[in-house]
Order: C-alpha cells, then sequence, then structure tokens
C-alpha cells in the first residue's frame, strides 16, 4: 500500500500519519520526491486495504499495490483448474463446456425434444430456467419445482449434465436436489448470502459477470464461494452495459484471458445474453474459443417463436449443431476438445 | 406495438406475421411506407411484451409504444406520494428526508456520539449498517442483529427513525423488529425475491438504484415491489458506473427530474457513495435538491480515520451541519422544508 | 512515479531497471514490501511521464503521482481565472455566462428576433453555428461565413458578446474577424491542431467536454490552448456517453466541483445538449448553478418545430426567461450574479 | 418515421400535427390504439429525418424506421468491398491486411530494422506515425514530414504499401505525397472536414472508430467519405471507453459481424491500443480473424524500453511473427488468407 501525500502535507501531519500506521500495528518507508513524497506501508495486504488511510489529514491517495483475492488468484494455484461435471463430462484444462437449451423450461415434451436436439448437435451440458429473474413482475417468473423435476429427468434419460440458476439463498437446497450445476445470474453476482449458499455445497457453480461488474469484482465474487470451502467456479463473460443499442449488451472477450493471467478458474462465453442477436451468435461463439474459452453458453429453442422467455435471442437447432460443427474443427488449434457426454 | 418489417419481408412472411398476432389474441394494422412498411399491434401492452414477435421470419425490429410500469407511474397516479416515517417525519410532498449516520454500525457509544451529532445538524433519519455486502469476503461483514438493537436503541433515545440494508430474503422478518424503513442496496437492485418480500411488509422501502440501470429497470423494480401491495417506495440515486476514475461513480442528476416525468414515487440523492469524496458531497447535495430531490443520504462519522466502512467517504459533522445550513437556504426557493423529528 | 515490481521479479532484472533509470538520467529509491517490492522513480514527473518504464521487464505497473497538467492546474494559478467577454460581460470569480441562441443560425430576420428575446430574458452572450458538425453528411451543415457575418451584425446591433463553433483550423482566421468567443465542440475536443490554433489568438476559448473524456483529458486539451500562450479558457460540462437512452447524454453535475478543485478555469453547464430534453432542462441548469458553475448554456429557438438543427431540444423564449428568472434567485446563494451586457 | 402520439394529445393537436406533416411534403397515416396512438410518416426518410417533428406538442416520440446511411449500406452494395493497397496486396474478400510496425517513426535505421522484422514476420503493410495525436502538449509529437519520408523510403526499399495517420485537414495534400492509405484516428473520428478532405483523394482510408462512437455513428463517419467519392474505405475496431481500468479500452469484437451486416466494407481489429496489453494481444489477434475480421493492425516494436510513444504497448518482433504463424493456421477456416507484398 502506498500512501502519496499532497504537496501541503505539513511535517506535524506527516507525524500524525506514522503515529495512526503503527498504531495500526504496520511499518513504513518514506520517500520524498521532487515535488511529492510517498508513504509505502509495510504489512498484511489484507488488513491493509480495510484501514481507512485515505481518511487521514494530508494524504492525497492510496494505491494498493497486491490483488484483493487469494484462493481465486493464478498466485495462489499456477495450473489450470478442471472439475467433473457429471456423466463423464469436464470442463477446464482443455475440456470445453458446452452450454446449451431453452432459456426458461417450459413443459417436458418441449425441453426432451430440445435436448435430444442438442445433444445430437453437440452440447454436452443441459441448461433450462425454473426461476427466472425477470425485469417485470408481470412476465414469466418460471415453473419453480415442477420445472427443476423436468429438467432432471430429462438429463437422466439422455445422460447429461443438467445446470439451473438459483436466484435465492432459500432455494439452494431445493435446486441441490435435482441439479448438477448451479447457475448463479448477472443480476445475483453480488448477492453476497447466496454466493455464501453456494459455497458451501458441494457442486461446481457458473457464476456469471453482471452488467457492471469489473474483472476484479468477478474474482472477488468468486472468491466468496472459494472462501466457504467450493472449489468448482467456473466463471461466464455474458456482457456488460454499454452505449450501443445495436446489441443487447457488450461481449468482453478480452476478459477471458484478462482472467486468465490473474485466476486458475475456468472462463466461459455466452454470447445469447451478450449480444441478443442470433445472427451474431455463431461468429461470437468462435471468437470466444479463439480467445481461449474454456466452453460456450448458447441458447437454443426448437420454436423461438413461441418461447415464453427470450424466444428471440435462441438460435435453432441446425444452426446450433453449425456452430459446434465449426467449434469442431477451430478446438484442437487451441488445444481444446469437446468431452461427449456418457 | 410496432412490428418493423424487413424490406425484403415477402408477402407470405407477412401473412404468417398477422397468423401468429391473430392466434395470440391481438388485432393488426399495416402500414406501407415507401422503403420499409410497419404492422401496429394492437392489445394489453402488458401480453404483448411477452409475446415473442421478434422471433418471427421477416421481422426487423419491434418497438414498444408504452411503459412497462403501470403502478409505480403518473398515469396511475398524477399527485406525488408522500409517506409518513415515523417521529413525526415525512419524504414527498414538499418534505425532505434527510438521512445521516455512518456506514456501518460500529458499537454503541460511536453511533450514539455520530447520532446526537447530525440530529443537532439537522438530519432527521438515522442510518447505519449492520449487515454490509462488502465486495470481498474478508472485509468487516457487519455487527448483525447485535447492530440491529444499537441502532433501534439509539433511534428511540433520541426520536429519530431509522433505516438499514436488508440483503437477504431471510433477513426480512428479524430486520423488520428493530427498522422503519428498509434499505435495498444498488447491488440488490434487481434481487426480486428480495424485492417481493419487503413488498409484503408495511414499512417504506429506500430502493438504490444499480449500478447499471437505466431508469426504466429501476422503476421496474420498483413495481416489484408495489404489485405486492406496499405502496412506500423512495428511490435513490447513488451513481452508476463509468470511465472516469476520479470519482467512485457517476452520479445522474438528471435522473430526478427524468424519473418525476415517469413515476409518482419521492427520489432521494446520495452524493457519498457517487462521489466517494468528502470534497465533492457539499455542492452534489445542494444540486441534487436544485434538481428537485425529496432528500439528501449522506454518510457522517466522527472519526473517519477509524470508521470500519467506507471511511474516506464520510463527512465530519461540522462538515455535515454546515451542509443542512445551506439546505436550509436553498429548500425554500423549491418548496421544500426539512421536517424535524418530534 | 512509482514502479510496482512484479512478485517474482528477479535481482538481475532489477540491476537493469535501476540501469535504465539511471541512463534517463533519474534516480530511484527501493522498498522491499512483503510480498512485492517498489522503486519511487524521482525526477521531473513530466519526463518520467514519458519514459517507456512499463516496457521493462520484472515491472508490473507504473503510478504517476503527479497530475499532467501544469499551466491549468491549481497548483499553478490558486485564485480563480475570470475573463472578459466583450460589453462589459465577464465570465468567472462570481460572474455568470449566460449563452443562449439557436443551435444553427439560419436567417438574420430568425436570429435578431431570438436574440432579442433571450437578451429580454436575461441571456448576455448569444450563440449561433455557422459551421455545424453534423453526424450525417446529408443533414444542414451551416451558412458558413453568410451566417458569421449575420451573428456578427445581430450580436453589434443587441451589443452583446457572441460565440460560434470553430471545426477547422483552416476557420480559425476567417472566424476570428467575425466572433468574441470561439466554441470548440465535444467532438474536436481532441483535435489537437485546432486546439494548438486556437491558442495562437487573443479570443477565450469556450472548450466542450468530449464524450468519453475524463476530466483529466479535458484539462489536458485546454494545456494545449495555455501552453500556446493563450489563457483565456472556459471548460463546458455537456454530457457523457451512457447506456440509459432516456436521455441523450449524461450530464456529469459532479465534474463541476471536480474540475475546480483541480483547475482554476471557469467551467459552464450546457443542459441542452446533455439531456436532449427541454422538460429536464431548467432543473439542470439550477443544480448546475447549485453545483458551483460559472455559466449556463441552453439552446433557444422562437420556433423549435421550424428549427433547422436539433429544434427538439431547444426551449422557447418564455420558457428561457422563467429558468433566468429562478437562476436570479439562486444566485446571490452561491455568491454569483448575472452581468448584463452594456 | 413513425410518431407516437402523447395518451393526452388532443384532438386540435394532432389536426395541427397532420398540417405540419403535410407542410413538410409528406404523407401520413393514423393508427389508433388501445391506450396510445402512432402517425406513420410517408416520405424520403432523409428529409423525414432532419423535420424537427418531436417538436411539435402532443408529440411523445419519433422513431426513425431506415438507417441513416446509404453509400456504406449493404442495400446499397450487397457484395463486400475490397481494394488494392499497393505492392500487390488487397484487403476484404478473403484477404487479409495485417498492418504493423512502430506507433511513432523514430528515424530510418529503428524503422528499417522494425519493417524488416515484421515483413520476415508475415506483415503486409507498414505503419509508422509522422504526426501524433498526444493527450499531452508536452509529450513527443512526431517527426512531420522528415518522418513521413523515412517511412515512404523504407516502404518502397522493402516493397511494402505504407499507412501513416493525417490529423488536420491541411496536412492531407503533403502526407497524400508519401502514404499509400491516410489513417483517420479514433479522436478524429467525427473530424468532418477531415473527412470531406480524404474524401476527395483517391488513396483507401483506415478510419478508426472512435472511443464512445455506436456502430451507426462509424459508418455515418464512413458516409462523409464515401459522399465525397472515396469508394476506399476500411473500418477499425480498436476498443471503447468503459469502466474497467484493467485494459485501457474494451474491444467490441461483435462489432465486426454487426458492421458486416450492415455494411459491404473491410473491418479490421486493432488489438494494440484496444488493450494495451502486450500479453492479452494475441489472443485478441485470433480472436478477430474468428469473428470475421479483415485484417489486424498491431503495434511492434523492437526494443519498446525505448520506443518515444506507447512503447508499454508493442509487441517485440519474435511475439508477431508468431502470432502471425497462428493467424496462418486459423486462417482457412474462415476462408482468408495473407496476401504477401510483391
Amino acid at each position: 500500500m502506498i500512501i502519496v501525500l499532497k504537496p501541503d502535507c505539513t511535517e506535524s501531519q506527516l507525524e500524525h500519519i506514522f503515529e495512526k500506521i503503527e498504531e495500526m500495528g504496520f511499518r513504513y518507508e518514506l520517500s520524498r520526491g521532487v515535488k511529492r513524497s510517498l508513504v509505502g506501508v509495510i504489512g498484511e495486504e489484507d488488513q491493509l486495504r480495510n484501514a481507512p488511510l485515505r481518511a487521514i489529514p494530508g494524504v492525497e491517495d492510496v494505491v494498493p499495490v497486491l490483488k484483493p483475492f487469494k484462493l481465486a488468484s493464478r498466485e495462489f494455484q499456477e495450473h489450470d483448474s478442471s472439475f467433473d461435471l457429471g456423466h463423464g463430462v469436464r470442463v477446464g484444462d482443455g475440456d470445453l463446456m458446452m452450454i446449451a437449451g431453452p432459456c426458461a423450461i417450459e413443459g417436458e415434451d418441449v425441453l426432451m425434444e430440445i435436448a435430444k436436439e442438442v445433444k445430437a448437435g453437440g452440447a454436452n451440458v443441459l441448461r433450462g430456467g425454473a426461476f427466472k429473474p425477470r425485469t417485470s413482475p408481470y412476465s414469466f417468473q418460471g415453473m419453480g419445482e415442477e420445472g427443476l423435476k423436468i429438467l432432471r429427468n430429462v438429463g437422466d434419460e439422455l445422460g447429461m449434465p443438467v445446470v439451473t440458476e438459483v436466484m435465492d439463498p432459500r432455494q439452494v437446497e431445493l435446486i441441490d436436489k435435482y441439479t448438477d450445476l448451479f447457475q448463479i445470474g448477472a443480476r445475483n453476482m453480488q448477492n453476497f448470502n447466496l454466493l455464501n449458499e453456494v459455497g458451501q455445497t458441494n457442486r461446481p457453480v457458473l457464476l456469471k459477470r453482471g452488467m457492471s461488474a469489473t474483472v476484479q469484482d468477478l474474482l472477488m465474487s468468486a472468491e466468496y464461494i472459494l472462501s466457504n470451502g467450493n472449489k468448482q467456479v467456473i466463471l461466464c463473460e455474458r456482457g456488460i452495459r454499454s452505449f450501443d443499442s445495436s446489441t443487447r449488451n457488450l461481449l468482453d472477450l478480452a476478459m477471458v484471458p484478462n482472467v486468465k493471467s490473474l485466476s486458475h478458474l475456468p472462463v466461459i462465453v455466452d454470447p445469447s445474453h451478450a449480444t441478443g442477436r442470433p445472427d451474431l451468435i455463431p461468429s461470437m461463439a468462435l471468437a470466444g474459443i479463439a480467445a481461449g474459452a474454456d466452453g460456450i453458453h448458447i441458447e437454443v429453442h426448437n420454436c423461438p417463436e413461441k418461447a415464453l422467455s427470450d424466444g428471440q435471442q435462441a438460435l435453432l437447432p441446425d444452426q446450433y449443431a453449425e456452430v459446434i460443427k465449426q467449434i469442431r474443427e477451430l478446438a484442437p488449434l487451441f488445444g481444446k476438445r469437446i468431452p461427449q457426454p456418457q
């Protein structure tokens, strides 16, 4: 932690600063510059971070030196993490997680049909929402437990691991009975109590980046889960808010190598929510693989016109199969493969 | 709802569109343009909004005409809402809610001292966090129920209504025993289950705008609370994410008259979280009043150097009293007054 | 300048860093931390800033300590700048510059009529564009020199200083003949050759903030003008790009006290371009004054329906007079007054 | 163009609206909805766009239906554009433009050495700035005409087309003597007079996206060049402003297929300026190709520690050669190849 002093910081302010630093149990070192001086504060960065140094008179700025996350960091674990998702499917360390399915679970027949098609197309994880975080209280909110049962049945029948969103700490126990992975949506990335709760389960967690979260914010949210003992966190880029309304959000693909430079956790890309435009999804899925992603999340519906949620951003099963075909050609160049569920 | 057709939309696609619209139970009207044609879809806008019209072939764009919120809208209630907060303090319709206090409750002595000073300075609502949503799992997370008791005691002793943050639907029942108002923080603005839960209480809710929420998103979140039967929602602007790191967030004061043009709900401004800079808080508080706000939320601490959370953005009690003094001069020009707790 | 070393920086890399620093003519000081070490580089900050320190192996980050602007800074000049604009009108140090007029000059009769009305309403500077930076090449591009003549005539007849936009270094000489102030538009804030050119004139320059410019970027652009010898720079906040399309841009009023903490230059606010919504302009003008602005820029047209450019964001003369009336009540509370042209 | 009427629009306001529309020479069609009515305005969209319809009383919103660009649009030209850049190098329609070189020209020896290395590595266009748009007036501003001569000599000697930035309309004639392509930098994307000037030359123009420009803004700026008669415009994504400071800008790769859905112009990607981080450049270059880009722009320096401008974002020649090697493997999957200069 470096304290930058104001140009007019007096000697008595400086002494007060030194006292405060010692009072907090840290050491310091003064470095006098031509126009401005610095105080290096030495100690455990975590404790330093919580110390209100900026409020001391004479201080202009406080510059942190270390990253605030630990368990999520490359420094904590140098090699890439990889996790087992069930039915022989893995993610990380070369294995691509290909999640597909409808936005919301709408009934067993529809889900089974879509699931068969995406599995045939090459998907290895089935998705479907039973509890839906909708902007409007008047929109379809999901089928609830009935939907979870349908998802489990379809997953079991086809031998595919399934993932579904959890929105509320009170749902964790229920959803845990039916799902293979928990999804935390973008709107809940900083719902810390929910993070604590899934951190106490043994299931992999797919953590989506919030719409205005920095890479560091995302890793701090992962740290909440990890620090509760659950080491299986998969990060997901799904677009951030920006000023151009020609796409729904702005897909930040540089986030993939950026996260990988800082963390050992797998990262996947969701071009469906990021763009909201089926015509852009295929090229963004391919670009995601080229950026180094460990998987792709795509919404697929066999009849987008009838979907109860976000139909306009879904690919048709045929279009999905075509994307997977192209990813299969591309993946080996990046040392990646798509494991098939068994 | 207006459907904009693709320039190459065929007659058979057009017929398919008409069929779909009728199937969904709506009426339509075709309007042929020089280069592009439109279909006006007529029916209840709520149902229209959920219809996946954009997924029908031949459709280029779908333009909604009505706003998606109802109970929060000026069209639903033309006059400004105003609520009783306890101890004779009201907000709205000319009454300014002046919330002050520390970020986190740190102990009874500290809170009592700060509370006395802010009350003497002119505050009419006391704040203090017992459950803190911290970016890092390693930061101070709040005193929990013990903190709530302290807040209640201090509020009772000084005759001030109190407000504290609720982060989890499971905390609503507990916090309800101790607080006068619930605060929903920016990170939980779209925690819809939490909104539903506070929507079933009888206490006013201070709903803070999310860091990347549009004005419409905020009003939709208010709509969740209102549609559960709780009519007492107070909106709060606390800055949004932007690219200039010289302030913590970007305070959007145009949001105040913008919300008021659309909604009858009271709106307050929080310059502490918005700027993160004590030197900018006083002028932003005054600008907030001039923008038409119904109150100001400011963090105050008697020893920012020792604060356990966000000390660097707190004003000193003297500085706070000075701001209130200036607001008292300004308020009458805008038909506003600061009610004193009794 | 502080160099943060990588945790795995070797001793031989460290020696290479020291050599490089000495080669560049600077001194250094090493400070070893628990997990990471720092090197303070001591020397003229300007030269330091241009030194490619970040490219040296073993360096993780380089943290500047001083601000990169000089002539624009409070450290260079402690007291507020104030300038004479002609006809007895001044800006800064308590004097408010009230700019009003149409977006584009459309003819002498129209401009004269609008000018008379805004002067009667309380404006003290007349604006009107003769060269218009339009997003589309097919939109009205302005009347050119003919427009400049009209503007000059109307200003002279009514005894008002006039301001008009310059878009091209080749126009500076021509426009200089007709105008009292140059305006540099948001799109040209970093048109450095244009800044150099107006920096060589003796006229005050109204420099508008770019749509994605930080406060520091804006002050650096002012520095271009100042370093050419022209000390009369007035900064203007006119909204930045953001994600909520319910206003045209996002007005950043915290920028006013933020700039004033860093610089002695006057700052005005333009709620017309910032919001694009006549219904929000009056309250944002008042909030601007409360934020500490040295003036307000508002587009006024007597027949917005017929305006050739941006008619939808103009106030009517009556509405403008009402805003000025309210500012006259507000201004004394902030130690400000509106000088009348003589 | 669709006019959305206010819910309380009176019949006499409606009649006034109809009169205004007819006065402007357009036709209209009224469509009455359940809560709100619409008026479709029929006529040439260009003229409609300039009509101040939003200023008419009773109007709530005006929704454009057609895109405002023409010559740049897919509707104007369905097939992809491709241009000859000199020395047998082409861009577009399968040919990748691989631009490399230093940020600034610093001398003939340095440039020659870098140019030989990037050519050997696989670059087919050489870049180097002679006039540099620097944020600070105190930074190195480029070598000017001397730099242009060096660039020309090196290009001729090695048989590579060269590109350099033009910042000022007055430089167009001079630079035209030395360069094969003009580059318009991000800060000048809406310097319309400069666009007009290069629009009157016969050289291809590399137009970089502004830091807060929408895709539509960029295409409108291309339209300025095209409408002056120069059909050779190449668009370049180089990152936009966002809130996460861990990269310099935010690379928007979805912009590539997004532009291609709207326009026939070639699009290239610049990961150097977008990320500012050499460690992220290789994967973003590959992702750019996978996104469908027609070329990649990368800064390369043989001694970044000594570079006079932006050294910290440059790749070393070896690193560059490695990126090109990977692109050569990837390109055929996307029907692309890298033409070699002859």
